[in-house]
């Protein structure tokens, strides 16, 4: 049985805060990856949320991943640029990296920036939101440690490999889709293992490849890629636009970051987009507008009550969550408490 | 029970021409038509092969498509150009509209090309292969006549949509993502029904929103999205990136190019990526050399003889097929005479 605790966000992002600065990140840095942890459970998801801090701490602690980041441009053209992190922070150079793409669409109509050498980046909607905060369409793209098979195989070679896409609407709501190439993120199932619950059949094989409901054997197995090859080829392509393009490291290559024992480097690939480059900013959301209304009123299945449009329920969750507060589980909690006394510092959870 | 003829694509391509040729089409623009549909053939893709062409030449005898393909840039900044094709023919567009981007992308790094107003294109992979020739990623997507519903609704509102990213590697085999959002494209339940066959369960819904093994009563209903609410989500992105932003039809606005009523434009989205904006050429097919041989060599699972890159299996198939013919169902062969005799010339099949 797992208990949660309502939480306002400020108190977890101050808390956050404390916990990274302990550590050694700057606290501009660590005001960024606060952020992104946050709004990770602010949207409701929680497996990429507060969560991770610990994970992230003692991987600075080890002395596998660097509390300041690095930020070294290895190359540019007018519309791309690839940077090195230099083993940083994730969500700092996924914030510099995307930040840079949405300058360079700007200018020029449509960018594209690799990242080498960062680590975990949480919520790849965090970046790609960035895009539509300046009017424009915004796509990240990160690799990840191994856990699926090659379509056909049995031992995890891609990661989960995330991919998002975030475009501005006629009205609040951007639509944002952010999925992972497998079934379901590999951080639902580390959730389901640290709340002490089982998995649902169909997201995991072991590492027999037998289904498993039991999420130690699915973190041991591979997770099973959604249309089976279509999902191996998302894994596959996102890993080449993140890893082997930029030169970052990719399949096997990478490691956990929850391996103490080396570093854990990822790489991102992001792009930007100009609405204006091809349509008046107006013509486009009108269309936008018609087709979203369309689909939310469209003929609903029997027992369906409402049609969303993707990230409308991570959008409408962190409404909900800033005006009434994150649900934060018990073990999650406890985890920060004991990290706080291990860094010697007081949090106010 | 159907059968098969062994074909070799040069006559094949010859009686395309023949065909185009006698309902109007330019013999540059013919040429195309043909090469991408015999392409799809050459590449095992036969639902999107020659079955195709009595549709485009009923289409244009109707009116409804024009064989002589307009082509008019609306709209462009340094990176991008957004082209109107006029209702023309969907491969010469695409081939079009792809090489823009190529060239664009070969000045600036990265390009994106929007084509509004174009016919069905045939296999995406055409288009992304003309960004690997140039030695490029290219990414192909286009929106499609609605056959998939919303998560949670009943009623098809966006099309299959697919979606192609084509990479070069280190040898000679591309790899080649070609995806539609559903478990299966519409074109092979269509094939299916042409060639009187049921389909697996699992591929589409009714159109009460129930399993079937019919092929029409899975072109009267949905196809389902891989992964649920992602197939869903990737079918919606690739529709407004092709439909709404660049200003064609879309959702439910596309109609069938087998609807001999009214024309069935669909738009098209196109980006070309320099290899050297972001590497030195050689280090990138090292890294991913060594990334693809190290799946191929992947431990299987029992009963797998081989483990394949996307595109591979499609790429061998090509290879055999210019040597030893293409096997051109019963069906298909029937219509493409039966065309020949209603347009009064003579094809050698």
């Amino acid at each position: 049985m797992s208990s949660t605790t309502l939480l306002m966000p400020e108190p977890l992002h101050t808390a956050c805060l404390t916990l990274l600065q302990a550590v050694g990140v700057p606290e501009d840095q660590a005001s960024v990856v606060a952020d992104v942890l946050v709004r990770a459970d602010l949207r409701g998801i929680s497996s990429h949320g507060v969560l991770r801090l610990p994970a992230y701490a003692h991987k600075i602690q080890a002395g596998l991943l660097k509390p300041d980041t690095p930020w070294t441009c290895l190359r540019e053209t007018p519309t791309t640029v690839l940077y090195d992190a230099g083993m940083g922070l994730g969500p700092v150079a996924g914030l510099w990296g995307m930040k840079e793409a949405v300058k360079r669409a700007g200018q020029f109509g449509i960018s594209a920036v690799g990242v080498r050498n960062a680590s975990h980046f949480g919520i790849a909607a965090y970046y790609a939101l960035q895009a539509v905060e300046a009017g424009m369409i915004g796509v990240t793209i990160s690799n990840a440690a191994a856990s699926i098979a090659p379509w056909g195989g049995i031992q995890a070679h891609l990661g989960t490999n995330p991919v998002c896409v975030a475009i501005p609407t006629q009205d609040e709501i951007p639509l944002v889709l952010d999925m992972a190439a497998s079934v379901v993120a590999r951080g639902k199932i580390r959730l389901a293992q640290r709340e002490g619950q089982s998995i649902p059949q169909g997201w995991a094989l072991d590492s027999e490849g037998q289904p498993t409901t039991d999420p130690q054997a699915a973190i041991d197995g591979t997770l099973l890629p959604i249309g089976g090859p279509k999902g191996y080829g998302i894994a596959l392509v996102n890993d080449i636009l993140a890893g082997v393009l930029t030169g970052s490291p990719s399949g096997v290559e990478i490691c956990s970051i929850h391996d103490l024992q080396r570093p854990s480097p990822v790489g991102f690939f992001f792009q930007a987009l100009q609405i204006e480059a091809f349509s008046s900013p107006q013509d486009f959301f009108d269309r936008i507008g018609t087709q979203l209304t369309a689909i939310r009123n469209s003929p609903r299945a029997r027992g369906v009550e409402r049609i969303y449009i993707p990230g409308e329920i991570e959008w409408e969750c962190e409404r909900d969550r800033h005006q009434n507060g994150i649900p934060i589980g018990s073990g999650t909690l406890k985890a920060l408490h004991e990290l706080a006394e291990e860094l010697g510092v007081q949090i106010q959870l």
